[in-house]
């Protein structure tokens, strides 16, 4: 097998994991590498080792630009990367460098999006939407991002000018392996006729959701319920809750759902049944184009 | 310290936590026993030497009838006593013997109550509704009962007619320790006027609760809020969606919170900015005097 020997290097840095594509300078992905090293396991004199780790395979004494986005531009990251504040444009034109000594690499971050009022961050997001907005330039509408924290945003004019997160991805997480719902869900099952009654159940009482819940569990105690439904079910009853929720951001308009394969399909299918008609891009595609077109804006820059 | 020597002994063995009560034939309170060895702990099995153990303080050659009521009569518990289906007489009439071999206690359990349609179950409430009642027995109107799982319970002529339960304390446990909120929720703190706000604020948009509970967070990394205002916040938020869905409930109705200290007084708080005018009453002492009214019940029946 040749050895990659990449231009430059994009890197998303998350909570939990860590993924790294080999790039070349006309954007085209040569490799990929991933590793479980999320921000949330290291200190911040962790990060340059774990990157030097997880880029051994394509290190060479040439010393190449990283560029990467997520949760190591965080207070509790590798660099504060000081959050822009909307309305601001999509695309960073200023990216912050990280202190490393190892020579064999330059790593700079691009900073994440706050939103004074209501209050709200986003660190990794903004650079999907730059990416989806660096092919798509005149998108005027709202891009839904499910996820962990699922986030609409509001776009317009290449600004982002409005968004708002959701806990509902982590709320799913908590809830089905933290609570005695644990008992009636399987981890993988799914049924999409359970899902759709959740949902339409959810959107018209969503203040129900707590009770939805033992309602829940109740149906695995008396009715054998099996865990597929019962997961459904749980997931139906967040969407719904949370598609009542961020009706303003959706309602009339145009819709991208920027995510990975599974939870953007079921977003899709609950925005469906809404009368939507939202279109998909894939959330890694979407990062690696964000971070190429903050690479070409901040070499245009001065 | 004279040795305790109950007449019988009352026990609320619950998913976490066992209590023991020795009592003495007029209902009177001997000494309390207390363990964490909770339903979720033991197999079949061990509940018998987890008894003996706890009870060895109390006991003798000459044996002792024990009552329990709580999660040791579930299927995955002591014995299985069948659920009484509602609507169903607040006192059960019958109880069911748990296997033992020690001859030193001989243990009956409280049957659970179920609820059809919508699914619902409860294991160790109804014996506090029936010590509620047994003191206040033309008492109709709506019981709360906060803890893990809220129940929330119509009362009408000595009958459970109807209930509902709301997973909200666990909602609030995973959320506050297996999310991103766990960084900005201190675990004892506390702000009375925050959870005002949120309850208000919750009761006006109950299908906000996972966009809320992200700003809670948001508001922790921009603007410094602190432990107890987040952990207020939480509260506030979920507190604030359960009553806004169990209004029908408690909307004009005599309520009465059945629990313990620091929930009953917030549950209460709630209720009183909404006009509401509930009671308290203590839930261990309920228990106590629902075992008792219990056990007397089922002494003076065939």
């Amino acid at each position: 097998m040749p050895q990659i020997r990449p231009d430059w290097i994009a890197v998303d840095w998350g909570t939990t994991n860590v993924r790294a594509w080999a790039m070349t300078d006309a954007g085209d992905v040569l490799g990929a590498l991933n590793s479980t090293d999320g921000m949330c396991k290291l200190s911040r004199d962790e990060f340059e080792p774990a990157l030097a780790k997880l880029l051994a395979p394509w290190m060479t004494d040439a010393p190449v630009d990283v560029l990467a986005c997520g949760m190591l531009g965080s207070l509790q990251g590798w660099v504060e990367a000081p959050y822009r504040a909307t309305p601001c444009a999509a695309l960073a034109s200023e990216t912050v460098q990280a202190p490393s000594v190892d020579p064999r690499f330059s790593v700079r971050v691009v900073p994440g999006v706050r939103q004074n009022k209501p209050a709200d961050v986003m660190r990794g997001e903004e650079t999907q939407i730059a990416g989806y907005l660096a092919k798509n330039p005149k998108f005027d509408g709202v891009l839904c991002l499910p996820g962990t924290h699922t986030k609409w945003v509001h776009i317009s004019a290449g600004e982002i000018v409005s968004f708002q997160t959701f806990l509902t991805g982590e709320m799913f997480a908590a809830l089905s392996t933290h609570t005695v719902l644990r008992h009636s869900i399987d981890p993988i099952g799914w049924d999409d006729a359970a899902f759709d009654d959740a949902l339409a159940d959810a959107l018209s009482r969503p203040d129900r959701l707590a009770a939805r819940l033992f309602t829940v569990r109740a149906e695995g105690v008396l009715n054998g319920q099996s865990g597929g439904v019962a997961r459904a079910r749980l997931s139906g009853a967040l969407i719904g809750a949370e598609l009542a929720a961020a009706k303003p951001y959706w309602l009339g308009q145009q819709i991208v759902v920027i995510g990975a394969s599974f939870l953007a399909r079921i977003y899709m299918r609950a925005l469906e049944a809404q009368g939507g008609a939202p279109h998909f891009a894939d959330a890694a595609e979407m990062t690696i184009d964000g971070l190429t077109a903050v690479r070409q804006n901040a070499k245009a820059g001065p």
